[in-house]
């Protein structure tokens, strides 16, 4: 039986002097664990990200197939990204970055 | 000026007893970093990627927005992958792992 996934959040957590794990990355990819756990949604894949260059507005969570990215994702943004974006289809304006994107 | 890409190109190299990076998979990423500028497709973004749990079938390989999973990638196939489907637009069916997609 095929996993089929609406979205895949990908969290950066790269190491190294100012990338985004010396941000509190890890705590973000551990929140977004949590809290898609915590409301069973089957069809969100939360994964470990490497650096896309971004670390200077980082943390940083890119979100597919929507191709975009958030900078200085921070834990206590993680439910409303969940809530209005993953569950609502509507992406947080304010915190994503607009130098990249993924249009496909 | 934002960058925008066609695609990303997400290679796992998570570590660890039977993961990706043990099967090989930086050699996989590198070879993607060296074809894809090789070809100046700046319109493709090449990654790293964590674990997604399919190192059974490893090296994985995703790529978005097409949401699919590649499986047991060596760096033999890497320029099949991107002439075939990064730039033909066909993904190698072959290749794909069954297991896993996102639709979006």
């Amino acid at each position: 039986m095929p996993r089929v996934f609406r979205k895949q959040v990908l969290v950066c957590t790269s190491e190294g002097e100012g990338k985004c794990a010396s941000k509190g990355s890890l705590e973000v990819f551990q929140k977004f664990r949590d809290e898609v756990k915590a409301r069973n949604l089957a069809d969100i894949i939360v994964t470990k990200l490497g650096c896309t260059g971004q670390h200077p507005t980082g943390p940083t969570v890119v979100i597919h197939p929507d191709g975009l990215w958030y900078q200085r994702v921070t834990p206590d943004v993680v439910v409303e990204i969940i809530e209005q974006h993953l569950v609502g289809g509507k992406p947080v304006e304010r915190l994503i970055n607009p130098e990249m994107k993924v249009t496909g």
